[in-house]
């Protein structure tokens, strides 16, 4: 046994143990707003529903153990006390992991992401209309756990609206597990889907992924590519050269691509797409 | 798309629907003792970890949604402000879920569910030996989220002293997802395995299990039968007729009671091993 005194261990040695040990994590998708409305969309696994009367979730934008700076998402809830929590379902998992990046205050992650804003009944941040299950909450307080880099929040939320699909109910009514489809945070790089088990998001912490709406259109709009293929096709540094030439696609490169997409090889996917350009 | 209003459905419905969406939920398997040093062993899914530095988890023992009482949990933690948070892993979750049932007062759960107890360093709450990961923790706060039936509340927990166990670690020294095979909650009944996915643990919500304790010793001592296998047989209402009798067993018949555990069918199981008795 391994026996640790957490004031003897770096922060970033004591984070991987409580993210690796506390798991799978669920995932809060918040959207928010900052005063002037611009819209910011980031994913949180220190999340969880706490209450059922009244309806309370709560989830924690921590202070960066790498430089002690803080969330757009924290900033936002302090200035507009509102948020979505929109769940994430396995079909969201690399658009999701594209809006974790870190892009610059003011970007909309939504666009960058590719998913689509609704309007929200009583807040003000829209809902993702692609997830399964959006709560609508007022945020009734923020307690700031720390100061130092690794110090998290606690954004303590109550629900006011909730939107469900119909298609994740059973004959009951009742939310099936293996319809929600969920994915959650394990340590390190690692996700679970709730219905099947372990795979592994690649995702350097640094890098800025392109974004969706760096696309091709004859990419984005491709009826054979799923949210997940652009969103892995999106999660690259820069688009390979002459890609902003590509117009037109053959359904068969365009199948050969999504093949490899399905092994995880982004390299591959795009030689193939690019490979009557250069 | 199904809006609801929280305020305009009943609290098991909206409990119902809270517990559906955020999922899966990680589970904290909650060593509390009182004033007197009695101990409690009791699972919650209200929780999370939810800052690094200081290292902070928190977990909701909810009033009941049926009759609005508290649990043993959150008295013990109001009397004596530690507890011991274990981490769930799959070979655990049969025992664990008769820990789940609400035993009274001043019965130990160690004991009923056929853990071990282990003393902590800094904490009066033991720790369970079975536990991949045991975070030693004082409780900085309680916070009550209502007063209603179904109101949480947030224990919030600093963590002083971690415990691991060294075959989770992989060879450079981080968790492995998959070796600490944690389990965690989905709705319902339904429970999801990280690295393999859902799985049902029936359980009759007022049902108390008569516990591992309470087996035949033959039984108990089996090297046949798994942790898993134990909380199953254990987790009936009461034991078949003439079981006290059962002081020997063939070697097969514990192997195709096993079979019938393996395919959750507890009565067969028991069936088989009480053939030669009444």
């Amino acid at each position: 046994m391994l026996t640790i005194d957490p004031h003897q261990i770096p922060t970033a040695k004591l984070h991987s143990y409580l993210l690796g040990a506390v798991t799978p994590r669920p995932i809060c998708f918040a959207s928010t707003v900052d005063i002037e409305g611009n819209v910011n969309l980031s994913p949180f696994s220190f999340f969880n529903v706490f209450s059922a009367k009244p309806p309370i979730m709560v989830f924690s934008p921590a202070r960066r153990v790498r430089d002690n700076t803080t969330k757009h998402t924290l900033e936002n809830v302090q200035q507009v006390a509102e948020v979505v929590v929109n769940i994430v379902s396995y079909d969201m998992v690399q658009q999701m992991s594209l809006a974790s990046a870190e892009y610059d205050k003011g970007v909309n992650e939504f666009v960058k992401a590719g998913f689509t804003e609704v309007p929200s009944d009583l807040v003000k941040p829209p809902r993702v209309k692609e997830s399964p299950v959006q709560f609508e909450c007022k945020v009734n307080e923020v307690i700031a756990l720390g100061e130092e880099g690794g110090a998290g929040h606690l954004v303590i939320c109550e629900v006011v609206r909730l939107h469900i699909k119909e298609d994740i109910l059973d004959a009951t009514g009742v939310i099936d597990p293996a319809l929600i489809d969920t994915v959650a945070r394990m340590g390190g790089n690692w996700y679970t889907r709730s219905r099947s088990g372990i795979f592994e998001v690649p995702k350097p912490v640094r890098t800025l992924g392109v974004g969706i709406d760096a696309l091709p259109e004859v990419i984005r709009s491709s009826k054979i590519f799923s949210g997940n293929d652009l969103g892995m096709l999106a999660n690259v540094q820069s688009l390979p050269a002459g890609s902003e030439k590509i117009d037109q696609l053959e359904e068969e490169d365009q199948l050969k691509a999504r093949e490899a997409l399905k092994m995880g090889d982004v390299p591959t996917a795009w030689s193939i797409l690019t490979k009557n350009i250069n």
